[in-house]
């Protein structure tokens, strides 16, 4: 069995615009390996952190998907918070650059000189080119559909290359130009004269993994593309389908539009999020969104989901 | 038996710097009758009104101490949530003058065009003149002792006139003009030609009550006629005794300072708050202040402390 890097998501809030007794406001902890990853930053989020166990621990880069204030009143505090804790490793903010100044403004407010590096990234300026990227992993933004300048957040595998079967390098024990020739797309041909194939001697990999964040948005089935064949997508759902005219004057998904998206896209798993503080039971949401794509859920606070 | 208005403050967080996973952030509710005031609004304060059930009814005046991040970055989300539920009543804020143009360029950013009048009132400008003031009640701010300009708050009753006795009045029946009269301090002179002195026909007002605010502060008897005489006294106690050193270089308070503090002041009693994360327990500082100021106690979140 191959081990892959762990991959998933946690969600820290889920509601729109205003908190809840039971929800609170958008942020969640992207996973993948060692490398963590916060989405929005909600009023409140370092609380959660604190409730759920989410460690600041190799936290480096937030991605602010627009500016509403229930998406990133929170950031000011967590900064804040980084600082007081002493952190010293450079963090990188992804945002509408409108936020950079604004940071810089409550700083200086709030008389505070950070003791790290804050490194402020236009998501504007990225287009098709990742706003991260290792060597297993990439993540890209893209823009949504709602009243104000807002991204979404694809993050994805690379396509691995082809593996060398072990049985082979045992067999053959091959030097390391070979082994390098072989991961090049060389076969092999064996001391006794026996040739091999580049497939014969290698494994396929497995399917990249890709999660999708698609922040707030109306339905719009020109963002397919950007879902398309996810292992798990984020969708808001602010309102059923009884509001679709609210929806649709908000710049937000109804509960359905988001199923409608996930079916057209094939993504394999639908996450429903983003919910009105009009919806105390969220029962009707998950049946209306299910009778158009089955494998839907509800989002819920300080649960992780895996990739898979 | 004389009805008094209700006069408390319900604790909403008593976090110094970091919210730990028992304590929040700076916030508090003065309750007078039925006007309501909002002390700091540090991140959360928002959910903690949802939590304990504080609701936004006359709630139209918010005072902020300083800005230290942690006890204004709840103010962002909290005045968004009042415009999202519909407020049109004026929102009075009182503040250092820095908080206004950051509040501006907050809703600027997160698009905001508030539906209802938003007063700034800069706390350098009142002087001795009460922040606040109406026929029973005042406010005053003074300046306490911190790394930057810092305001504690002075909540008050203003002192009562005599009030006729219901006996005498039963007895006889006086005119409008001379009731008017009485109260402005004359005696009575019975159709019998008895007469009564002014304070034979009246009652002693009830002695005004007074609650104060201290804010974060270094421990600094020069404040001591301020919190004079106080029924209730809110006092920082960042740390113990044993981090002095400490709290001196941060401008801040040990319980045995704030104890001091209302042994001097000869305030009535004395509420601890402030709370250092370092101190997971708070056994310790109460003990310290009680051995020097008996009348202590240990502020905690969603208890609503009268004022008596």
């Amino acid at each position: 069995m191959k081990i892959r890097n762990s991959f998933a998501v946690t969600i820290l809030g889920n509601a729109s615009a205003v908190p809840t007794a039971n929800r609170n406001l958008t942020s969640q902890l992207v996973q993948y390996g060692t490398n963590r990853f916060l989405v929005d930053c909600g009023e409140g989020t370092q609380l959660q952190m604190i409730k759920y166990r989410v460690k600041q621990t190799n936290l480096n880069h937030i991605f602010i998907s627009h500016l509403h204030g229930d998406h990133f009143y929170g950031l000011f505090g967590l900064i804040s918070t980084f600082h007081l804790f002493g952190r010293t490793k450079p963090l990188a903010i992804f945002a509408p650059q409108a936020l950079k100044d604004l940071l810089d403004h409550v700083l200086q407010v709030s008389n505070t000189t950070l003791r790290f590096e804050l490194n402020f990234h236009n998501l504007e300026d990225f287009g098709d080119k990742p706003v991260y990227e290792n060597d297993h992993f990439k993540i890209t933004c893209f823009p949504v559909v709602h009243r104000i300048p807002t991204w979404g957040f694809k993050f994805e595998e690379k396509h691995g290359i082809r593996k060398i079967n072990k049985a082979f390098l045992a067999e053959y024990a091959p030097d390391i130009a070979t082994i390098k020739a072989i991961k090049a797309g060389d076969g092999y041909k064996a001391p006794n004269g026996k040739v091999y194939s580049h497939n014969e001697i290698t494994e396929a990999p497995l399917n990249p993994r890709s999660y999708v964040y698609c922040a707030d948005t109306a339905y719009d089935t020109s963002l397919a593309p950007y879902l398309f064949g996810a292992d798990l997508v984020y969708h808001e759902a602010t309102f059923d389908d009884s509001m679709e005219a609210l929806a649709i004057e908000k710049f937000h998904a109804t509960a359905r539009h988001a199923a409608l998206q996930a079916r057209q896209a094939q993504v394999k798993k639908l996450l429903l999020g983003h919910f009105s503080a009009r919806h105390t039971s969220l029962e009707g949401l998950l049946e209306e969104a299910r009778s158009v794509f089955e494998n839907t859920l509800i989002s819920e606070e300080g649960i992780r989901y895996p990739v898979e």
